[in-house]
């Protein structure tokens, strides 16, 4: 069967993250200054092809830890849906 | 109030993603052949301080629109979160 997998990546809470920071500052500078606390990471999208569901979870866990996710300054989250 | 938005920005369908290509073939080298159609985008959580959901997603739309999201290459959905 064939899963999507929707992931998503952010910088741990402990960490700066400058970009985000530079983004807040920009939303000020453009008078929006009721926003506060821009955190940036990344969201990917992929499809799997799985016998079920929790093998779908694992592939795209593994795939996380093995190349998207740099586990020592962010974490990532996983959710799968059937198509 | 305050909320939490969650903004997911993705490269458009019709466009060619070339760090999702990259990663989707990382992947396959890695010996992990049953992901395919990787597309990454961006993930940005942020705080608003707003009167009601409907402003707080107001404020999230401006600054997708002015700063975060560059519409002629994605698009972009916002989820919105009391606290």
């Amino acid at each position: 069967m064939n899963y999507t997998a929707q992931i998503t990546i952010m910088p741990l809470k402990e960490l700066l993250d400058p970009q985000g920071k530079a983004v807040n500052e920009s939303l000020h500078r453009l008078g929006i200054s009721a926003i506060d606390q821009v955190r940036i990471g990344k969201h990917i999208t992929l499809q799997i092809e799985a016998s079920d569901e929790k093998q779908a979870h694992t592939l795209a866990d593994e795939a996380c830890r093995k190349v998207l996710c740099n586990q020592v300054m962010e974490s990532y989250s996983i959710s799968i849906n059937a198509q």
